[in-house]
């Protein structure tokens, strides 16, 4: 888990930051389980699209793929609620 | 998911609002998929157990088992990450 933070603030979060449309980003970690749930927001939908078309994306996963355990899954979904503090 | 989605912002959403340290709320939807994912922010990890074990959490279910084609699975997470907007 510490290297695959390593890497992914140093390297993934960064230049993450950067892309067209990034509304927000949020990297949720069980050290019990190991798993990791990394949240991305995008301002629409073709912003998250681009981010795939692009290889963006796969990008980043390479990044990290040898710190994980299994292969990433990736789901989209529509935010239909969103109340941050 | 149109009937989830009325109990829910009726409902559910009203109550956990007043929930003592809630932080926030996101909730994911995919319509193709018919997938939800209803993510809750805490302030601390004391207030996230409360809403357990007081029952309250469980009770939130109750509301929506009904839509439900499955056990709703539920998973606590680290935020390690939380960048929005």
């Amino acid at each position: 888990m510490d290297e695959f933070l390593k890497v992914y603030n140093e390297q993934v979060a960064p230049l993450s930051q950067q892309q067209q449309g990034r509304a927000g980003t949020v990297l949720l970690t069980n050290r019990d389980t190991g798993k990791v749930l990394s949240v991305t927001f995008w301002g629409t939908k073709e912003d998250m699209e681009s981010s795939e078309s692009s290889g963006f994306y796969s990008n980043q996963i390479a990044k990290v793929a040898s710190f994980l355990a299994a292969d990433p899954v990736t789901e989209r979904y529509d935010v239909t609620v969103q109340r941050i503090g």
